[in-house]
C-alpha cells in the first residue's frame, strides 16, 4: 500500500497508553489515503514498527504538513529520535479479528486463536473497543477451562520469564496469592518473611491497589522502596531468599497489564480472566510451588461454597497442566483481616503481628500461619502437617521479625514513614448487640472515600468484629484521614450505612 | 467537588467525535485533582456542559498552565469562543453504569435501565470501552424483545422527532427499508418516486454506505445532492411529497449513530440493534407505515427462512408497541440486483428501469414495484391487491421518471455528474456452464477495493446473473475503477475468487 515520507515530530501531548499519531489536515498522506480522525495507522521508521491511532491537525505550530507528530508514548515506543523519516500507512487489521468475531458471536476458541489474540493485544494492536468486546465476551463462565488454558499459555508467551532456578537448583520456587475482595488481608507481609526465613525461595512481587483502599506494594511501601530495577530486585532475593516489591516494573504479562486497564472501569472480575491473569504472571515470575486464597463470604468476591469450589477446580486444571504446583485454600471472607484498612494502618497490624504484642490481631496471625504452613510443606524435607508448627516457631522466636527487617533494609527503609491521618471521627453503634454482619465492601469504600490508598495514613481502623458485643455509642470504627473534604465524604458514607448489622 | 477556573483555548486538532480536553501537566486543575491521561473530565462554561478525555500537555505551544485546551469536536459541542472561564472537575461516572454492569453479568434490564444507558449514550457520557461492553453484552439473541422495544423507545426519545401530520391530515406517512447485504438494492429510487406520484407522502432519508460499496444516499448523489438543510428538506418534501436525501443532517437518533460507530469495526449486526435501530429511525422521521425488506439468500445477511421469520417476529412485536404499521417482505437474497454494483453504475440501472429502456435490469423493476405495491395498498382508498398495478401504471407511464426527475430538480441536480470509472477489467469465465450461485459478499469486496463507495464511478458490472448460461472465456463481470492501484487490487481478488459459481 501507499507510504509517505516525513519527518518525525515529537509532541508533548501525553495520552498514557493510547499511541497518537498527529498528521496536519493538508499531509499528503491524509489527503491521499483518504484518512479520517481516529483512523488505525502503522508508523514505521528504521525498521520499527508501531500502531497509533490518528488525529487530523489543523495547526501548523502543532505539525507541519510533512511532519509526522507523535504523542509521548509513541514517540517513547518507537524509539528514534526527532527529525528522523518515517513512513506513515493504513494500519492492517490485526490478524487475529476474524477469532475475536467469532468469540463475540459465542464460539468457543481453539488454541492458536487465543494465541493469536493475546500476540496482538500484546504488540497493542488492538483499539479500546477491541479490546472491550474481547473482555465482554470472555465474560463470566463464557470460556471454557481449555479456553482457559490457552489464554494462560498465551500471556506467558507474550512477556518476560523469570527463572530462578540456578538459585534453587530444582528446588521449589514458592509463592501465594490471594483472589482478592477482603480489606485489611495483607498475609503476604506475614508469609514472606516466615517462608524466606526457614529457607524458601519467594521473589514476590504485588500490585498496587486498583479499585482497593491497599495493595501489598501499596502496604509495604509504607515501610521501604517497593519500586525496584529488576537487577536490584534479583541481588535482594539472592541475598534474603525473597523481596516484597510492587511487580509493574518486571513486564511480566503485557497482555494481561492491557487487558486489566478495561475490565477495571467495567467492573469485570470474570473466572476465566481472573485464572489467566493470575497463573500466568506467577508463572512468567518463575515460581513452580503457589498456595492460592479464595475468600468466601456474603461480601467477599465468591460469594458461596459452590462457587468457591468451582471456581478452585477452574485453577487446578490449568495449573495442573502448565505444571505450576498449587494448594488451594478456600479461607472465610465474611469480614476484613486484622484492625487497619488502608496503607499504614495495615503496616501497623503486621508489624503488631512480627513483634508478637499482645493486642496485635490475632486473624491476621492465624491467617497467615496456616498459609505459611502449606507454603513451607512444599518443602520435600517437612513432613506432611508439620509447616503450621514450623511457621509458628519462626515466628514466636522473632525470627520472622529479623527476617522482615532485612527485606526492609535491602529494599531500602523509608526515612520518613507516612503518618497516620490525623483528623478522625469515630463512628458509634447505632444500638447494642452482637455483630453480626460486617460488609467488606463498604468498608473499602469508606476507606478509599478516606483518601487510601493514595494518602497512606488514611482508612479506617476497626474496633469491633463479628461476634464482639457491643453497646449503644460504643465505637465500632475510626475514620482517619488528612483532608477535610475526604474525612466529611468518608463519614457521610458510614452515617448512610455504617457497613455493621448488629443482632 | 474541587473545580479550577480556565481560559478556553481552540486547539487544532480534530479528534473526530471524541471529545479531548488538553490540559498542561503543571496547570493546578492536573496537580490538585491527580488527573492521568485518559481520565474523563467535565468541562463547564457558560451553563454549558461537556464531558471529554482528558490529555496532558508537556508544551506551552499547545495549552499553557492556565488554559483549557479543547479538541475541535470539544470546542464545537461547548460551543462557546476562546478566552472564556472554564471550570473542569473529574466527570461523574455515567448514571448507568450499574445497569450496563448488570447486562454485562447476563441479566435482563428493566425498562428504565435502558431509557437511561441510551440517555447517557446519546450524551456521548459513555467511554469507547463502555459503547463497546454494551454492544457486546447486547449482541445475538441476548436481549429479549421487550428488551429491544425498550431499547427502541430510548433511542427514539433520545433524539429529534419529525411530525408531518400537518402534511398528511391523519394519512399514512410512508417508507420502505432494506435490512442491507444485497449489493445493488436499489430499490428506494424507484419505490419513492413511485409511491410519492401515486400522491403518498414519503419523506425518505437514506445512510451512506458503511460496509458496502454504495447506501442509497451515495447513488442518489450521483444524480442530486442529498446533504440537505432540514428547512429545505421539509420545503421539497412540501412540493413533491417525498425526497431521496441523506439522513445524517437530522439527528434522529444519535444514540444509534454512536452505537453503529462500535458496532461496525466490530462486525456486529445483531437482531436487537438492528430492530432498534431501524424502527427507531423509522418513528423519530415520523413514518406511520414502512414495508420492510429482509433478504434471504445464501451469502445475504439472513440465511434461512427459519431465521427471517424470527427476524420478522420481533420487527413486528416491537413495531406493533410503538404503533407504527409494518409489512415485512422476505425476498430473494440469493444474489446482487440490478447489474450495477456501485453509485454510478447503480444510478445507471435505476434510470434505466425509471426510462422503461429495453436492456433495463428486470429484477430490480420487479422487485420495486412489488415493495411500492405493498406501500400503495396502506392507501386507504385503494382495494387489497391492486397495489402492484397502480405501481406498475405509474412506472410505464413515465409519470414516475417525470416525479424522480422533479425530484432532481428540487434537491439540486448534479451540474457534472461524475462518470463510470475508465479503467476496467473483465472477467472471464473459467469455465462453461450455468451460473448457479453469485457472492454477494465477494463482489461487494471487490466493487469496495476498485473505489467505491468514495470513488463514485468505480464498482463491477454484472454481465451473467444466476441461471445464465456462459461459455468459457465469455465474461462474467467488468470491473470499473479510476486509480490503477484500485484496479489492481480488485483484480487480484476477483482472480483469487471471482464470486460465481458454475454448474
Amino acid at each position: 500500500m501507499d507510504t509517505h515520507t516525513l519527518s518525525i515530530r515529537r509532541v508533548g501531548i501525553d495520552t498514557w497508553r493510547e499511541s497518537v499519531a498527529y498528521l496536519h489536515r493538508d499531509c499528503e498522506a491524509v489527503r491521499a489515503a483518504g484518512f479520517q480522525a481516529l483512523a488505525k495507522v502503522q508508523v514505521r521508521a528504521n525498521g520499527q514498527t508501531i500502531s497509533a491511532v490518528l488525529n487530523v491537525v489543523d495547526d501548523e505550530r502543532i505539525v507541519s504538513a510533512c511532519e509526522l507528530g507523535l504523542s509521548e508514548d509513541a514517540f517513547a515506543r518507537l524509539g528514534i529520535e526527532e527529525g528522523h523519516a518515517a513512513h506513515v500507512a493504513p494500519a492492517e487489521p490485526p490478524a487475529s479479528l476474524p477469532a475475536l468475531h467469532r468469540k463475540i458471536a459465542g464460539e468457543r476458541l481453539e488454541r492458536d486463536d487465543l494465541h493469536a489474540i493475546i500476540r496482538d493485544v500484546a504488540a497493542a494492536r488492538y483499539s479500546k473497543i477491541e479490546l472491550a468486546a474481547f473482555v465482554v465476551a470472555t465474560n463470566g463462565w463464557d470460556l471454557d477451562r481449555d479456553e482457559v488454558l490457552h489464554l494462560t499459555e498465551a500471556m506467558i508467551e507474550a512477556g518476560r520469564r523469570l527463572d530462578w532456578q540456578h538459585a534453587v537448583r530444582g528446588g521449589p520456587v514458592v509463592d501465594k496469592h490471594c483472589i482478592g475482595g477482603i480489606p485489611g488481608n495483607r498475609t503476604s507481609m506475614l508469609v514472606v518473611p516466615i517462608v524466606t526465613a526457614h529457607g524458601m525461595l519467594c521473589p514476590k512481587t504485588s500490585s498496587r491497589a486498583i479499585t482497593s483502599p491497599a495493595g501489598t506494594a501499596d502496604t509495604m511501601e509504607v515501610l521501604a522502596d517497593v519500586e525496584l530495577p529488576f537487577e536490584r530486585l534479583q541481588q535482594i532475593v539472592r541475598d534474603t531468599n525473597g523481596c516484597l516489591a510492587w511487580g509493574g516494573t518486571a513486564d511480566l504479562s503485557p497482555a494481561d497489564d492491557i487487558l486489566i486497564s478495561v475490565e477495571r472501569p467495567l467492573a469485570i472480575d470474570s473466572p476465566g480472566q481472573m485464572v489467566a491473569s493470575i497463573l500466568s504472571k506467577k508463572i512468567a515470575a518463575g515460581s513452580t510451588h503457589l498456595v492460592l486464597d479464595i475468600p468466601v463470604g456474603p461480601t467477599a468476591k465468591v460469594r458461596s461454597m459452590p462457587a468457591a469450589q468451582r471456581l478452585r477446580k477452574l485453577f487446578e486444571y490449568v495449573a495442573d497442566r502448565l505444571r505450576l504446583q498449587l494448594d488451594v485454600m478456600i479461607t472465610d471472607g465474611s469480614q476484613p483481616i486484622g484492625r487497619g484498612i488502608g496503607p499504614v494502618l495495615e503496616a501497623r497490624d503486621v508489624m503488631q503481628v512480627l513483634r508478637g504484642e499482645p493486642g496485635a490481631p490475632s486473624d491476621l496471625r492465624d491467617k497467615s500461619l496456616r498459609l505459611a504452613g502449606r507454603i513451607i510443606e512444599f518443602d520435600p524435607d517437612v513432613r506432611g502437617g508439620d509447616g503450621w508448627r514450623i511457621a509458628r516457631d519462626i515466628l514466636e522466636s522473632g525470627r520472622a521479625l529479623a527476617q522482615m527487617e532485612a527485606l526492609i533494609d535491602a529494599q531500602g527503609r523509608r526515612s520518613s514513614p507516612p503518618q497516620l491521618g490525623e483528623l478522625t471521627h469515630e463512628l458509634p453503634a447505632p444500638g447494642s448487640g452482637q455483630v453480626i454482619g460486617v460488609d467488606n465492601l463498604q468498608l473499602a469504600r469508606m476507606a478509599r472515600l478516606a483518601g487510601a490508598p493514595q494518602v497512606a495514613g488514611a482508612g479506617v481502623d476497626l474496633l469491633a468484629k463479628l461476634g464482639d458485643r457491643v453497646e449503644a455509642g460504643q465505637t465500632l470504627y475510626r475514620l482517619h484521614a488528612q483532608f477535610p473534604a475526604d474525612l466529611h465524604f468518608a463519614r457521610s458514607l458510614a452515617e448512610k450505612d455504617c457497613g455493621y448489622r448488629l443482632g
